[in-house]
C-alpha cells in the first residue's frame, strides 16, 4: 500500500501534494471538545489510549488527511522525567521550575521513562492498526530547547529572557538539561517507531528566539544528535524538523541535522524556500493559521500561491503553525478541496 | 566636523565601527532611574524637555557613544492622534483599543499632531545644540505595523493573533489605520529633522510575526511610503529601518523601502548578513542583549566574531534589541573598550 505522505518524504514530487494540519485533532472540532470534556486533567487525557486514539482519528473522518499525528503533548517528557507538570484551565501549563543543576539532579530521572510513557506507546500501537491504509502515522516530540523553556521558566514564556539568560549564565547546567532531553526524547521517539509510528516530527516551536550562536548550540546540535540516535535504530524512518521562526538558519538546520523534511512557518518567503531549502529536504507548510480562520478570497489566493511555488518539488501541504480553536471546520473543508484540486 | 556615525551610513567602512545601543538611555543606569522617579507619568516624562534632554545625554557622558537617540516612546503617536494611552507601572502600556473603522473615525484625528508633539520637537531642538560635536542625533518613531499592534490590541500583545486577524478580516479598516500612521509618522519624522535630527530610525519591533504576504503589505509598503515622503523633504537624511525578526525578508525590506541602514536582530546569521544585506545597506547590530547582561568570555568572543564578520564593510555596532534593565553598566563599559580596540 503506497502512502503518499511517505512518498513525499522520500523526495517525490506529488500532484496534488499530501496534506495534514498541525494540531488537526483539536478544539476547533466539536467532537474533540466533547471528548475532551470527559477528562478534567489534560495530561490524563493524553495518557488514556481510548481517548487519545479517538481524537487522533476524528479529523481523518472529516477530512481524510494523508497523515495522522499521535495525540499527545510535548510536556509528557518532563512529566515522565519526574518534574511536576499541571495544565491549569485558561492559563496553560504550570511546572515546578528547574533553575540549576542541584534542582535538576534532585528532580529528574530517566529510569522510569518508558514505564511512565507506556500509555502513549499503547496509543501509537492501536493507531497503527486503526488508521486507514493510505494514511501515515506521525509520532512526535518537542525539541530539547522548546521543552527546556517550559522546564526552566515553569510556564509558557513571554519573552524567553529567563531561559536564554540561564543558558548564558550557567551553561553547564543548561547543557546537562539539554543532554537529558536528547537522551529521553531519543528513547521516546525510538519506542514510538517500534510501536508503529512511520514518521517522526520534532517541534522546536520557540527556536526563533535564539541568537545565531545559541541556535547552533541549543537547536541544531541537540536535533542532530536525536536524528543520529533514532536513525541508528530505525534507519528508514523519515524525520521532520520544525524549528519555527528559524529564518535564514533553516538552511543550516537542514544541512546539519540531516532531517528528511522541514516544517516552515508562515513568515518564510516561498521563493527563497523553493530555491534554498527544497533542494535539501521535503518542505512542509506554510499557510498562515489565521488565514485559515479568515477564509475567503484571500485564503484561496494564498493557497494557490503556495501550491504554485512549492508544488513543483517535494512538498507536504500544512499550516505554518497549529490550527487555532476559532477555526471554522468548513474552512478546513474548503482548504482540502483547494489543495486537492477539487475546488 | 565629521560624525563617524553618519559616515558609516553614507557607506564608509570605519575601523573601529561607530557604536550606540538601542535604549541606551534607560533603567540600567542609576542616574536614569533617579530622574525617572521625578515623573509619575511616563508619557509626561517623554513630554518634558528638561527631563528628556537630560536622560538622552546621560549615556553619552559615561560611554561617549557615536550617536544619541531622542528619548521618547513609540506610543506618542497614538496619544497625539487622540487615543487614550496610559503606562501602568509593572504592566506596560494600556490603550483604549480601536477595533474597527467607526472607532477609528470617532477617535483619531491628525489635526492636533504637531501641537501635541511640540514638547518632543523642543527636546530634539535642545539636543541638537547640547550633544557633543562628534555625536550624531537620531530621531525615531515606531513603524505603522508595530504601533498598530498596540492600538488594536490595547496593550503589548502575547501572540499578535487579534491584530493579525483583524488585518485579514477587516482589511479596509486596517489599511485606513496604517494609512493614518504613515501620514502621522511621516509628519513627525520630517519635523524631527527640521528641529535637528540628523538620522532617523524606524522601529518595527513586531515585524517578525507577520506572514510573508502581510510583511510586504504591513511592514514594507508603509515603510517605503514613509521613506519616500521624508526624503522628498529631507533628501539627505539617512534612515535606518529595524524590522526585527524579518529573517530572509530583511533583503526584500532593504530593496523595497530603500533605507540607508538596516537594524539586525540577534537571530540573523552574520555571514548571511555580510553576503546578502551589507552590499545593499549599512548594517547595524547585532549583539544579543542578554549576552551583554552575562558578560565575560562568551561576550568577548561574540563581539570579536561580529567585528570580524561585519566590520569589513559599512557597519554600526549595536545590540540586536534594546538594552535590558538588569544590564550591569560595567559590562557596557567593557563592550565599548572591546569595540574600540581598547581592551
Amino acid at each position: 500500500m503506497t502512502k503518499r505522505f511517505l512518498q513525499a518524504l522520500q523526495g517525490e514530487t506529488l500532484n496534488p501534494p499530501p496534506m495534514w494540519l498541525m494540531r488537526q485533532a483539536g478544539r476547533y472540532l466539536p467532537e474533540y471538545r466533547e471528548i475532551r470534556s470527559q477528562a478534567t486533567n489534560f495530561l490524563h487525557f493524553c495518557y488514556t489510549p481510548d481517548l487519545a486514539v479517538e481524537v487522533t482519528l476524528q479529523p481523518l473522518r472529516r477530512y481524510a488527511f494523508d497523515a495522522a499525528i499521535l495525540f499527545s503533548d510535548i510536556l509528557v517528557i518532563p512529566d515522565a522525567l519526574g518534574q511536576k507538570v499541571e495544565f491549569v484551565s485558561g492559563q496553560g501549563p504550570q511546572l515546578e521550575p528547574i533553575k540549576n543543576e542541584a534542582q535538576l539532579e534532585a528532580t529528574l530521572d530517566l529510569s522510569n521513562l518508558h514505564q511512565h510513557l507506556a500509555p502513549v506507546y499503547e496509543t501509537v500501537r492501536r493507531l497503527s492498526q486503526e488508521i486507514p491504509d493510505t494514511t501515515a502515522l506521525i509520532g512526535f516530540a518537542g525539541a530539547p530547547w522548546t521543552v527546556a523553556t517550559y522546564m526552566v521558566e515553569g510556564k509558557g514564556s513571554k519573552n524567553y529572557e529567563d531561559v536564554r539568560s540561564v543558558a548564558y549564565s550557567d551553561p553547564a547546567f543548561f547543557q546537562r538539561l539539554i543532554d537529558m532531553l536528547v537522551e529521553s526524547t531519543s528513547m521516546y521517539l525510538i519506542e514510538q517507531v517500534h510501536r508503529g509510528a512511520e514518521c517522526l516530527q520534532v517541534f522546536d516551536s520557540w527556536a526563533g528566539v535564539l541568537s545565531e550562536q545559541q541556535f547552533y548550540k541549543w537547536s541544531i546540535e541537540p536535533m542532530a544528535r536525536i536524528v543520529e540516535r533514532v536513525k541508528a535504530v530505525h534507519p528508514n524512518v523519515p524525520i521532520i524538523g520544525f524549528p519555527r521562526g528559524a529564518g535564514p538558519l533553516y538552511e543550516a538546520y537542514i544541512r546539519e541535522t540531516k532531517v528528511d523534511g522541514i516544517g516552515l512557518d508562515h513568515t518564510v518567503p516561498l521563493e527563497w524556500a523553493r530555491d534554498v531549502l527544497q533542494p535539501l529536504a521535503t518542505v512542509q507548510g506554510t499557510l498562515d493559521n489565521l488565514l485559515l480562520v479568515a477564509g475567503g478570497e484571500q485564503m484561496e489566493r494564498e493557497v494557490a500561491r503556495i501550491l504554485e511555488i512549492l508544488g513543483q518539488g517535494p512538498f507536504i501541504f500544512n499550516l505554518g503553525h497549529g490550527i487555532v480553536p476559532q477555526t471554522p471546520p468548513e474552512h478546513v473543508e474548503r482548504l482540502c478541496a483547494l489543495v486537492r484540486g477539487e475546488a
